[in-house]
């Protein structure tokens, strides 16, 4: 079986390197437009984790993927994995409202658990006059996370990359998908074939350097996907979120509060998420903060770069209040990139979209985190599997991500 | 409460209608940027309906839709509807997996049997040599429904239109909604506003005539609405599908076949559908047959515009093949548009995207069909109702069409 997978991210190259896993013989080559795999928005991800979620099937697909990751850096592989824990800075709302989801996860023998608020944060932030009057609230507890951590997505994804090449995996880099190759099933031999009345299917892929014939073509585009397949005549529910990250050095007091690790004991601060979207991602290996919005501005953000602003006067403002030692503080480096966004159930899509084509996107966020388990589920599909094993041997039915399933809503939203 | 409904075509109008009927004393305003009403998709449509399906609330929608239309014309207006019915050619694989939703459907009273193929129709197609090398397949039986036929979309459209206008809304016509105007709920004063870190609401709009202030928007903007969302920071799962119809001459034999009424007594043949997802559209006022294609194609199909070669490749070697008397007839006349697709379950999407506003979109081709029970859930949304009141007196929850409802899934598609 020839299997061509388009994009290189880790989601395209984990499938791919999965398919040969399953099915040595297969012929598996990865096209990506870039120069290299993982120059899209893999190594623009603020690379954090977590494996607690409410819903059964996010619990599975990030538990089963850390775990693999796990059991690779075990293996000797470093993957700059480090279980530094998520920390959610709760308002009274957001606690009382979080109580009984806590509750039911610690009953499952999961690891979370309400904390005091770490050093260094302004939990009594309405005490601050400008504070009150930007509407901050005050933190009551915070929510701790111990399963979760920080890792770096290019060392996972050379890690897939190696592996798939060393089992006899083909890699071609800088060649841009253009089109479908589309063949009727029964050709009649006609200039034109197929025709709208023709049953047909995928049989390759057209590029910026010719084409590719395959039994298989597997959509790994990210956040490319939703246009693509339109473009194609596949409508998907996906969109692209703009996400930036801006870099601030860990100086001073705030140097402290970086390798503070009393929580969790790996050699930093969990990964904090603070009231109003702003999250900060510790980086101990080069003394910064990653820091972010999950924010749902829908109005004056630019189409691409950089927004200096959005630092400036979304972030800088908040951050200052609940965490002091910000104050004064600039970004030196900066970067954008986009979510891949199921907009119906921010979960990702594995499907089949017609003979030979496949799709495994929408990742919204989670890519890192669940990309090993959404591979085998892309694989197993595309192998003519009904179900496809999970890493540490959970089954999961290869229709569980098809793009109309009907998703357990997720309540531990942080 | 003042109000803006960007979109005038039939879901806008409607939805503007039915919000000044249950809020008289409200200021409604309808946005359009093309120079009147309907001048979108609606006028577009191939005007077909039928009230059977098997969800639930499909049937719902459409059944109160038409009975609604039906009442207006009842009461003197000429809509041009006529229930000349629908007529599925079925072959043997669709007649099997068919004939327990049928009996089903029948069960539960609704007027959907089994008749034979109508005289011109050529049900052993596989007797000619060139339909078995081209893999068509003979005509099993037909599969009537009676509540089902045509209708002028324009003229319903200018009923609401009207209606509303005598109500005291208002209409602008040929300025474009260029932006949302977003406000802190609780304002700082400070230019910028809002920040990322404010709770907003939509307070308007701004367009290529300046700003409208209202308490609140609702985008009924049909196949524009998925890319406007997108652009405005919201992500819905709804993709533009172009469509062309192609109108062709009722003569000689054809015209006899046209103005057979003998299934429905309306006047005209049903509006039928043949295999391949071609359909055949009767217009009796004018004496022309609507042709259409209901096609996936996945490759080569240009952006924009009719293209000739659908109707040469596409839709007349089949058609003439199970209809003969189509031998050699080419259309005088074409257009296209585009379905307003909701790319997962292609039911129509009512919903509330921020405080302020909403959305009534995503009908997939129904849109004529259900425009009555889509405004009055939109108009009930807008309203803060948590019911809506259906025509005849059913209500259904105003979250019925949220974006991220799990749709019973339909199983009599034709």
């Amino acid at each position: 079986m020839r299997i061509v997978v388009v994009g290189a991210g880790i989601v395209g190259m984990a499938t791919a390197y999965h398919l040969k896993r399953i099915a040595p013989s297969s012929e598996v080559t990865v096209v990506d437009m870039m120069a290299g795999a993982g120059m899209g928005d893999t190594g623009r991800s603020a690379a954090a984790f977590r494996t607690i979620f409410t819903s059964r099937l996010n619990r599975l697909l990030a538990k089963t993927t850390i775990d693999f990751y796990k059991s690779v850096q075990k293996g000797g592989r470093n993957l700059s994995m480090r279980f530094v824990g998520y920390l959610f800075l709760a308002g009274e709302a957001e606690t009382a409202s979080l109580r009984p989801v806590v509750s039911e996860l610690k009953a499952m023998g999961l690891s979370i658990d309400f904390v005091d608020p770490p050093r260094g944060v302004r939990a009594k932030v309405t005490e601050d006059e400008e504070a009150r009057e930007m509407g901050l609230y005050d933190v009551e507890t915070g929510i701790l996370i111990r399963d979760a951590g920080i890792l770096d997505p290019e060392k996972v994804l050379r890690y897939y990359e190696e592996q798939f090449m060393k089992m006899g995996g083909k890699a071609v880099y800088g060649v841009k998908m253009t089109g479908l190759l589309a063949r009727p099933k029964k050709p009649l031999g006609i200039p034109g074939e197929p025709f709208a009345w023709q049953d047909y299917e995928v049989g390759g892929i057209s590029t910026s350097a010719g084409y590719i014939e395959a039994d298989a073509v597997v959509l790994a585009t990210g956040a490319w996907t939703g246009d693509l397949a339109a473009a194609l005549g596949y409508g998907l529910p996906l969109r692209p979120r703009k996400r930036q990250v801006f870099v601030v050095r860990a100086e001073g007091e705030l140097k402290a509060m970086l390798y503070d690790d009393s929580l969790t004991g790996e050699g930093s601060m969990p990964f904090l998420i603070l009231p109003r979207g702003i999250y900060i991602r510790p980086e101990p290996d080069e003394g910064n903060f990653w820091i972010g919005l999950a924010d749902r501005r829908p109005y004056g953000f630019e189409e691409t770069g950089v927004e200096e602003g959005l630092w400036r006067y979304g972030i800088y403002p908040v951050l200052s209040k609940y965490i002091p030692a910000f104050e004064g503080r600039t970004p030196h480096n900066a970067w954008h990139g986009y979510y891949d966004e199921n907009v119906v159930d921010e979960v990702a899509i594995v499907d089949k979209l017609a003979d030979g084509l496949y799709v495994a996107a929408g990742t919204s966020g989670s890519g890192i985190m669940k990309a090993d388990a959404i591979a085998r589920i892309a694989a197993a599909l595309v192998l003519g599997e009904s179900k496809a094993e999970l890493f540490g041997g959970v089954e999961v039915p290869t229709n569980a991500l098809a793009k109309n399933r009907c998703m357990e809503p997720e309540r531990l939203v942080l």
